[in-house]
Parts: C-alpha cells; structure tokens; sequence
C-alpha cells in the first residue's frame, strides 16, 4: 500500500472554490470520507456545464462514471471552504480521467486528491459513444 | 391546507451564499425536498459559528433540532446559486425559532421557505439551558 | 410553540423497516435532522412503488412535494433500525397530506413524526392534475 | 486503464444487506456513484461494531479513512436492495483494507466493487496504533 504524495495548486490549470456543509462532518467532527465524491461530481461536472460541454437534463450524450478512487492525507471539516483543483489526465475514444485535488482554505498542498472516469454514452441505449470535436479540443487545453 | 406566501428579500436582514452540488437533483431533475433542511442547517449553523456564538465540536451548549418545516413554491436545480435569508422569529428562554428563505440565483421571492427551533441544551446532560446574555443580545438584532 | 404529542405505533395502518447509515450521524453523534427527511422520502416512495401507484422514471404522473415538516422527541443513531409508521392524512382533488412516525427500534412511541405533502403534476408541464380513481380507492385504505 | 473484473459472491466470507433510498438515485434516474461509498461506510462501520470492534463515540482507538477507490460495473437504483459482500484485503500494524462488493438484488455478479484503508489511531492525538490481539483474530477470518 504505497502512499500517494499529495499535490500542490501549481499542478493544476482549473480550479473551483466548493463549500462544505453542516452535515458533511460525521461522528468524527471532520468530513466523512464520501463527501470528497460529492464535491468530485460536483467539480467536474460544474465546470463540464460551464464550458458548455453538458446540459443534464437534455445532453443525448451524457458521461457514466467506471471508476473512482480518492487518497486522503489531512482532515477537513465544515465551515472550511475547498478548492478543487482539476485537469484531465487522459483522454481516451471514448473516455475522460479527470484528476481532482482538494485543498483546504488556502492551503497549498492537497488535503486529498482522486480521480474519475467517465466513460461518454448515449443517454437512451447506454452505449460508449466516441468524444466529439468540440469536446476533445476544449478537454486538450486541461491535459495534465 | 392554507398555502403560505413566498417571501421576498427585503423581509430578511442577514443573507448567506450557498451552492448546490450535482447529487442535489433527484430523479426528477430538481433539487430534492431533502436539501433544502441541509442548506437551512448549513445557512443557520455556519452563521451561527461565524458570530462567534457556536464550536460545533467544544461548546458547553449545543442547539438540539425539535422542529423544522418546509413549503416549496418553485423548483431549484444543479448547477443554481441560492441564497438564504436568515431571521430570527422568536426566543424563548432556552428555545430559538429561525426562519429561512431560499431564494434561487437573483430571484427576489423565495423559491422556498421554512424554519428551524433550536433547544438549547448542556452538550452532556442534554438538559435544556437558558440563551446566555451574550447570544440574547446578538440574536435580537435579527428578530424578525 | 406548542408541542406535539408523539404518536403510538397503534396509529398506524402500515409500516415500513428503514436502515440508518454511517454519516447519518453528525457531529453530536446522532442522527441529523435533515436524515428524517430522506427517510420520509423513502417510506412513501417506496410504498407507493410497491403499490404499483408510482414508477419514478416513466410514470406521467408525478408527485411534487409542496409543504414538509417534522416534530422530533428523541434521538435516533446509526446503527439503529427505525421504523416508518405512515398513514393518509387527507386527500384533496390532486394532493395528498401523508403522515409519518419514525419510531426507533422496537419503540412503541415516535422518535419524530412529520408530514409530507404531494401535489400530483404532469412530469411534463408540471401542472396539477386530479388523482386517478385506483390511487383514490388505495389511499383511502389508509386514511387517518 | 485495464478494467477490474466482476467479483462474485463466493469470493467473500460475510455479507449485508443494504437498502437504497430515494435521493440515491441521481438526474440519470441510478444511484449515484458517491452512494456507494456511503455504503461502504455503512457495511464496514456496522459490521464492526456488530464485532464488538467499535463503539463509535467512546473507542478511545477510531479507523482513519486513507484511501478508498470503486470500480463500476453495472447500474443500480432506487429501491433496489443491494448486497454488500466484505473481506479483509491485507493487515498491516496499524491498517485494514477492507474489500467490498455490492451485489444488486439477487445478482451472483457485483454490480460494484470497491476498498476502504483504515488506519487505526486514538481518537485524540491521531497517531497509529498499532492493531489489538483481538481485532487481528477477528479479522484473520474474514481474510482473503
């Protein structure tokens, strides 16, 4: 079980400032250890809308996600706020990592750091559906 | 079952920013029922922390929950700001009522609102305790 | 502030057996508030999914919850069981008031208790529609 | 990005069941995939105070999560009942790996499957501890 090193700020192009909640801190006072998954989604898929590359509701191509994993070096806790950190690690026919790190308030080093897979598939049939043009040249800009 | 009328901003002296995060919608494509008590604890606890009148995990008295309520006028949604209006609307001797407004992105009329009463008990005994002058003083400028 | 009378498990004409989860418990060790809403949700979905009154994801008849609130007595934890006690409050022309105890364990009397009210909309343009005769005739079995 | 295989369920010693609820299910009407490590929580966390291993509010030695990943295999919704099959992974001193398979409804195939890192330290200064004599036996036999 070798550790992971945690990341600082300057290995990442994209950042995005997320708020914690009262009830993100568990029986332990600090933030459970699911709620990083929550603030992952929420991240990618955030900034995914922003750049115009998803609409939820309406999308026929939407991404299912095949893979998570999160290493956790140091506690966090509500009212902290976290920025996430995000790049795209690898980009595939038809799916994305994307590399997360969260730092707490304004910290430098990581407080935990993880990724994500999406693989891109049609809403309807669920099938993996090849990365379109637009998507491909706006996701190279964030390539670790 | 008499509906109740959305308030508007200028009914509330104090605000706070909160974000919604992905997992917040439901299968029904809006913010679920749920997440609007998660956001009135949050609004409520992180407020009360910021005045300096709470530390979740150190403080002798601690606010136990013993009603909340909620009517819902319009749908929020994933990726929406909302605002919440925070007042109190009245203390007892050991007993607070907030009240809470949700207010999506720049609406001026609550897209929800509901309330809060805090008991305010000894950490350990659970036994409930009377509002310490200092908390009186704060709190009455912000009754309703 | 006048307090409710917890409520008796005789009460009620259908129950329904709910796990608690890890993070359902805070940072005061029990479970949080808002956790009672998810439960809630649950229970009477649920239900009704069982009753084949509703199925989320095609139904063209969709419940919207307009108004919530619960009364809470005493704590609840993970691990603990709890079980739902549900009942038809009132049935309007296109809403329905739905009542819920949660009793711990094998408690006779409720923990919390709250409602939960439904207004039933197209899924589309979310405008209220009369409830069908089969929910009618189901959910007066189970009125209050 | 070489995909896992499918654990089945005569891979594991012991398991639980689990029950979804409604807001599992996120705007792609499936459980989301931040819901599967609540489970996780849920599984491991109950089973091992079920042991007698944790009493979560008074251990005076509580398991830090360090590191936790998921492999998704199949979709899974609300009110699915899910089966969460769990073994010891590997024993350090101070350190469990917990594996963890989620099995929807009577499938003999994981829907999921996922680890979760405890390491073990006192609940006050946050230093390892090394693992107890009788926590190391109980485990040994949930070891794969």
């Amino acid at each position: 079980m070798a550790r992971q090193t945690p990341l600082s700020r300057d290995e990442f192009p994209a950042f995005r400032k997320l708020q914690t909640r009262w009830a993100d801190n568990d029986m332990y006072g600090h933030m459970n250890n699911v709620v990083h998954y929550a603030l992952f989604d929420t991240a990618i898929n955030g900034w995914l809308i922003e750049q115009g590359l998803l609409d939820p509701m309406t999308s026929k191509i939407i991404g299912m996600v095949v893979e998570t994993g999160c290493a956790y070096f140091s506690e966090m806790a509500f009212p902290d706020t976290v920025v996430a950190g995000i790049r795209v690690g690898h980009m595939g026919t038809s799916s994305v990592r994307y590399e997360i790190a969260l730092f707490r308030n304004d910290e430098e080093t990581a407080a935990a750091q993880g990724h994500f897979v999406h693989v891109y598939v049609d809403r309807q049939s669920r099938k993996p559906q090849p990365l379109d043009r637009l998507m491909q040249l706006k996701l190279e800009d964030y390539l670790r």
